[in-house]
C-alpha cells in the first residue's frame, strides 16, 4: 500500500505544481520546502499528503498564489502582517524574517499574522530561528476539530505550538505540539488499520466518549490534551485558546469557530469577524540574555542529563523534544519518504491538472 | 476541621511575620499580597499554608529577607535580573515591572530570573501585566517532582505557565497551570480524604502505574500533563522543559534535577549549575499589535461565543480560563478563607516565633 520517494522527487514535483499556480520561483521553493518539511520530519498528515487541498483552496479563490505581503503595524519589538491570502507556507517565512530582525535589534521580536492560510508545520517555522542562535517560537490557529471542556460544539483547532531552542553540541531542543490529546493524523493512521482510539481523544457529537476513528466526520470533537477535566483537559483547552488568540486577536484574523476550513469544499462560517486564519511568530535572541556560549553549554548539559535518565521498564531510552523527528528525517532522506497509494493518486491527478508529471 | 479566617486578618499577620523576618515595609505588603492571591483564587497548596516553609527557608539561610534585586544585563526588550535569593513573592513582581516598562518601550518586554526563590502562584505575576492593557506572561521552574515521559527519575518541577489577557466588559483570560495532568495540590486533597488518585496522576518509584496518593514520599513521581505517551505525556513534558530552560536556562538559575527544593529539610541538590530557582515575566503590550479598543472587543466576542457552548449534558456550562478562580476570589472576599486546623496550628507557631499573635 505504501511505496518510497525520494525528497528531491517530491520536493521538485511540490516546487513545479506551485509554480503552475502561479507562484514566484522563490516562494514556489519555500513553499516546497516548507511542506516536504513535515514529510521528512514523520508528521505525514502535514506534508505532501495536502497538497491537492492547497490546489483546490487556490482554485476556490480562497489562497493566491502572488500575495503582496505585508508589515501593517509594528513597534521595535512587534510588528503584524497582513498575508494577503497568501499561501501559510509563504507567509510564516515572511513573518518569521521579521521577527529575526526585529530580535536582532530589540533582542525579541514577535509578529502577529493575518489573512493567511494553513502553514504546515509549527517546527518548520521555528527552526527558521534556531540558525540565527535564537528561539524560535510558532504557532497557528485552525479550523475548529476541537471541543473546549464540558463543550460539546467544536470551537478551537489543534492549535499547535512550537519551541525550538539551540544547544551547542547536541542538536536543538524542539518541542512541537498540538494542544490536543492526539492530533489528526493519529486518528488517519487508526482509520488505516481499522482500530479503535483510546479513551481521551474524542467524543462524539453528544460529548460521551468515543472509539470511533471516524467520529469527527459524525459531529464528534477531538479533546483538547489531557481529554478529560479529572486529567487537566481544561489545561489543553486553556493551551489552546491561548494560541489562538495570539494567532488571531492580536493580529485581527478570525477564530474560534470562525477560522476557515482546510479542505475547499467545506462552506466558509457566517459573519466571520477577521481576515484569514492567523499565525504567531516569535524570535528571542539568546545573547539578548547570556552570552550564547554559556547558554549552549547549559543546554547540553541539561539534554545529557535528560537523555541519562534511568528509563522506565519496557523503555529504552528518555527522548528530548526533538529526538524523534530528527531521526526521522535523517531516516527518510536517506531512504526515502513512505506514500500510502491513495495520497501518490492524488498526487498524479494533481499534477495532471497542471501538465506535471509525478511519476 | 476547616475554619474560616477574613482575608484582612491574614494579610495583616503574613505581612508582619515577613515584617520580623527583616523584609522591609514595601515588601512584606507585596509578599503577603502575592503569598495570599493563591488563598483567594483557591489555590490552597500555594498559599498562607507555605508561610511557614518561607520562614524555614530563611532560617536556613536559603532566602535573602532583604535582597538586593538588580538587572544584571539588558536590551530593548529584555533583561536578566538576579534576585539576590529574595522571595520569589518579591523578586517577580520586580521583574514583571521590568517586563512592563520594557514593553512600554519596546511593545513587548521579557525578563530572565536567576537566584530566587518560591514566588507564589503564576496568575498574580501575569496579572500585573493586565492593569497595564498588555498580556502578562509568568513561569517558574521548582524541585523535581516529576518524571518526563518514559522516565523512572524525577527530573522536573510542576512548572506552571499563567498566560493572562485583557478583555473589555468581560473579566480577563488567565489561564494559569501547571504542566502537570494534576498538581501536588490536588494530592494533599486526596491525602486528606484517604482517597486513591486516578491513573495518569503518578507513577511509583519504578515508574509503574500508582494510585497511592502518598506516593511521592515514598520515590514516585507526578506525571507530565497527559499521564501516558499514549495520552500526549511527551508534550506536557515538553512544556515542562521548555519554562525549566525559558526560567532557567537563559538567566543563570539551576534547572532540571537541581533546582532548589522549597522545604528547608531537604538537603541542596549536589553540583549545582546556577544561581537559586529561575522565573521568567513577560508583557506584551496590545497596542503595540493593534488598538486595545478593537482587542477587547474581539476578546469579549471570543468569551461570549464559548460561554455561550451548548455544555455536555451532566455540566452547567463551559468555562473560560480564570472564571473559577475568579468566582472563588469574589466569594473568600465576602465569606473569609477556610484553613485546616493543621495550617492554623502552624500559622500559630510560626506567629509565637516572633512574637505575632495568629488568634
Amino acid at each position: 500500500m505504501e511505496r518510497l520517494f525520494s525528497y528531491q522527487h517530491l520536493l521538485t514535483f511540490t516546487r513545479e505544481v506551485f509554480l503552475k499556480m502561479g507562484c514566484p520561483a522563490e516562494d514556489a521553493l519555500l513553499a516546497a520546502t516548507a511542506l516536504l518539511s513535515a514529510d521528512l520530519r514523520g508528521i505525514d498528515s502535514h506534508g505532501v499528503a495536502r497538497l491537492g487541498g492547497y490546489v483546490r483552496l487556490w482554485e476556490a479563490g480562497r489562497a493566491n498564489a502572488s500575495p503582496a505581503i505585508k508589515i501593517i503595524y509594528e513597534t521595535p519589538s512587534t510588528a503584524v502582517v497582513d498575508g494577503d491570502r497568501g499561501l501559510g507556507l509563504v507567509v510564516a517565512p515572511f513573518a518569521m524574517k521579521v521577527a529575526i530582525e526585529k530580535a536582532r535589534q530589540a533582542g525579541t521580536g514577535w509578529v502577529s499574522v493575518q489573512n493567511s492560510n494553513h502553514f504546515g508545520i509549527a517546527g518548520y517555522h521555528a527552526l527558521q530561528a534556531v540558525r540565527e542562535d535564537m528561539i524560535g517560537i510558532a504557532m497557528t490557529n485552525a479550523s475548529a476539530l476541537v471541543a473546549p471542556t464540558f463543550s460539546v460544539e467544536r470551537l478551537l483547532g489543534t492549535n499547535p505550538i512550537c519551541v525550538a531552542i539551540p544547544a551547542g553540541d547536541e542538536p536543538p531542543f524542539v518541542a512541537d505540539l498540538a494542544t490536543t490529546t492526539a492530533a489528526n493524523g493519529k486518528l488517519e493512521i487508526l482509520q488505516r488499520k481499522n482500530e479503535l482510539a483510546p479513551a481521551g481523544w474524542i467524543q462524539d457529537r453528544f460529548g460521551r466518549i468515543s472509539h470511533n476513528p471516524h467520529e469527527l466526520k459524525e459531529g464528534g470533537a477531538l479533546l483538547p490534551l489531557g481529554g478529560d477535566r479529572e486529567h487537566g483537559s481544561h489545561k489543553g483547552y486553556a493551551l489552546g485558546a491561548v494560541v489562538d488568540i495570539f494567532s488571531a486577536i492580536l493580529s485581527g484574523a478570525n477564530y474560534g469557530p470562525w477560522v476557515p476550513p482546510f479542505p475547499a469544499y467545506v462552506p466558509m462560517p457566517e459573519d466571520m469577524p477577521g481576515k484569514g486564519i492567523g499565525h504567531f511568530l516569535g524570535a528571542m535572541r539568546i545573547d539578548a540574555f547570556r552570552s550564547a556560549g554559556e547558554f549552549k553549554d547549559n543546554m547540553d548539559k541539561w539534554i545529557r542529563r535528560f537523555r541519562a535518565a534511568t528509563p522506565v521498564e519496557g523503555e529504552k531510552k528518555v527522548l528530548i523534544p526533538g529526538d524523534p523527528e530528527r531521526e526521522m528525517e535523517s531516516d527518510r532522506l536517506d531512504k526515502g519518504i513512505p506514500l500510502f497509494s491513495l495520497v501518490a493518486d492524488d498526487l498524479q491527478k494533481t499534477g495532471a491538472r497542471f501538465g506535471v508529471r509525478f511519476l
